[in-house]
């Protein structure tokens, strides 16, 4: 064993965490195939919470006990199997909700008003005199937002100030200004625009689903911030390309990196690389909820923020 | 003489106003080469208000008696020179300021949230495993407004929404609650995103001056929606290759259409083609208004929007 506690770093984005966490524990980095004998030694893993958890891997590592979770979301971690083991998971909560909802607009904006595809006109010399192009107005359109938590209510506040109306759906009423609908499918048949800002789980896998993308229809536009396993993408791509849905704007994928030859060929897109919740500030706060719930564990005091 | 009065659309662009003004008027399309003998049939021109006015065609028509601006600028009209030859001259405003507001806001989204560089990105399989994009907050940057009227109001509620501070500047103290900045230098000092929201004239070309966009600075973004004349393009230019200044987002040009090759080597920019305003919303009002001005011109009632 080394003096400091040792720390296992999942995923190679998260690589730049390296310097701050080497200054209280050993650190290694999983795609460098750490020696043997670190097995051990690890106590902790870092993850992406988004990633699928190796759940092999932790059966090796015998002294292991915590997973932190360096993201809001966990949905790459089977919470009963870590309960079973007695493995606690810890995560980021509440530091880039209004982060991803200012995303959400801008990708609301990128696709309604074609500020993507007005950039490529511009560069490509496809703006002519004779040309003009003529986009669709916010004000009066109906955004729908999937899942009201603290992204789905930032989203709300700021469609307000761009003359939108607000409605919702999600499992549980909640006590908020704006109307719930019925159903999501009733939902989708009210909204212009879908934001997806729900949490994604087991239960909610496809629930955009090719039905629901058919209420939405060839003037609406999908907006996901949440998570790309929540949205049929097959369903969706079919639709895009038939036309039964108008645009789409995706920062998440069901597989990340996506691989671009699957969108090659696919109609009123924007898509981006999931960066809604990565801003400077952002990660500045997940990195200090990070190190907080490390050494907390290790001072064997209570985690900061625990998965619930 | 025909029966009924008749009209001469100036742009091309304006094609699209024919059936509906041919459903009151004898329509002329400048670009069509009409007839010599329609010289003395033309009673009003409908133009695009950033266009300069083609004098020397003016003093050709004998029966001219009103310039129609499509839009609501009208900074290509030489208004002195039209009022000393009795010329009356209209325009749309109050139609489109909100959506030129929101493409504001799409621009700062687009550029700070790296919306459009983004989309770039997944398409060309520049995201991969290892590299992760982080962006700048919204929250807590200073959004400074150049001209506080329609459009700027609308932007700095728009911004609030976001977390932005608000500071404007304008030639005349008007009683809103953002504060007003000394003057425009200490404006772009004390701002990390410039929107220029003013109303373009001879009084105010190349306002920003390689001066102003020295102190917006190496992190600054600036932001046009006003008219292209108002930024001194070439040291926009420069300042951007050289990194003096941060980013620009840009929807209007100096030239319109601008030359891609002029963009193509800038780097840190997003581009869309003149869209601010032209909404199906807006372009409804704009005809709207167009229609009611030529109806109460040639029937000799007050005109609905003159220029003042």
């Amino acid at each position: 064993m080394t003096d400091r506690p040792a720390v296992l770093i999942m995923q190679p984005h998260l690589a730049p965490l390296s310097p701050f966490l080497e200054s209280a524990y050993a650190v290694y980095r999983f795609w460098e195939h750490p020696p043997l004998e670190a097995a051990h030694d690890i106590r902790a893993l870092v993850v992406a919470g988004e990633a699928p958890l190796d759940k092999a891997l932790i059966e090796r590592l015998p002294n292991l006990d915590l997973i932190a979770c360096f993201t809001a979301g966990y949905d790459g971690i089977d919470l009963d199997w870590c309960r079973q083991r007695g493995l606690p998971v810890t995560h980021a909560p509440g530091v880039n909700h209004e982060d991803v909802a200012d995303h959400a607009l801008g990708l609301i904006l990128s696709a309604r008003r074609q500020i993507v595809s007005g950039d490529r006109d511009v560069r490509s010399g496809a703006w002519t005199a004779e040309r003009r192009t003529i986009t669709a107005s916010l004000g009066g359109q109906t955004v729908g937002i999937v899942g009201l938590g603290a992204i789905g209510k930032a989203v709300a506040a700021r469609a307000l100030a761009f003359r939108m109306k607000v409605v919702w759906w999600g499992p549980r009423p909640k006590s908020v200004d704006w109307p719930r609908a019925d159903s999501l499918l009733d939902l989708a048949r009210a909204s212009d625009i879908l934001v997806v800002a729900c949490r994604a789980d087991e239960t909610n896998r496809g629930l955009i689903s090719r039905e629901i993308l058919d209420a939405l229809g060839p003037d609406g536009l999908l907006v996901n911030v949440s998570r790309g396993q929540v949205v049929d993408e097959d369903a969706l791509i079919a639709a895009l390309k038939a036309g039964t849905l108008g645009q789409a704007a995706l920062d998440v994928f069901v597989e990340e990196p996506t691989d671009p030859a699957r969108w090659a060929d696919v109609p009123n897109l924007v898509l981006t690389p999931h960066t809604a919740g990565a801003t400077t500030a952002g990660v500045q706060g997940m990195l200090m909820l990070l190190m907080q719930n490390l050494q907390a564990h290790f001072a064997g005091e209570p985690l900061t923020t625990p998965v619930p």
